[in-house]
């Protein structure tokens, strides 16, 4: 058994790969539903934000400003949410999603809302790429 | 029209006060199905987490900190979520929510699932007084 950090499966399954910040790699969720980011932790066995040390937590809340602001930039969004659930997937991993009052689970929140509908693969790396042009600083 | 701040009115029919944070009013959800917190920092006008300021925005991520381990310690928990949707009251409010696997809506998120169920006056009376008793710093 190994100590080190690997990606869940699921997650590896449902997301695609953005950007590499210091602490958490940036994936996009394939749900053309919603602009849809997932922070993960590169640390092993994290299950809780506060299994994070001071100096990680303090740079988890960065990334996830900086990820809010690439997806306001990126993709039309009259609301983010954030979000920490964990209850399926264990890994620790944060949701930041651009919600509009016109998308498939408005006002109800996007985790567990029917059926994700994957990106083509023009729009996929559409949105990739747009997002991969933000700053990130 | 006031600039000052002021609860919004349907956080205040959900919710009973807990404590006060230097940033946030700390507040029950009042809905025996989950141990649930609610935090409000208390600016005027506050939608998305980015509109509070740097210093603010450190103190809020303290104060989440200290509301997780505050239901931690005094209910049952499996696992912490959290949450900071506000497509329904857009005053700025964070969910911290304590999940166990046997609760009404595991493992979906508690944001609109069925109708809430208000505590008995023991009850509600009992868990505020036992978060209150956490230390809160």
């Amino acid at each position: 058994m190994s100590d080190q950090f690997a990606l869940d499966p699921r997650l590896e399954a449902d997301t695609v790969a953005v950007t590499r910040l210091p602490v958490c790699d940036v994936r996009l969720m394939n749900d053309a539903r919603f602009p849809w980011l997932v922070l993960v932790p590169r640390r092993y066995g994290m299950v809780e934000i506060s299994d994070l040390n001071d100096t990680e937590q303090t740079a988890l809340w960065h990334e996830v400003r900086l990820a809010a602001a690439a997806l306001r930039a990126a993709c039309h969004s009259e609301k983010l949410n954030l979000g920490a659930l964990g209850n399926i997937v264990r890994q620790l991993h944060l949701h930041v999603v651009a919600r509009h009052h016109d998308d498939a689970a408005w006002p109800g929140p996007v985790w567990g809302h029917g059926v994700p509908v994957p990106y083509a693969a023009d729009a996929l790396s559409l949105r990739v790429a747009s997002l991969q042009a933000q700053p990130w600083s």
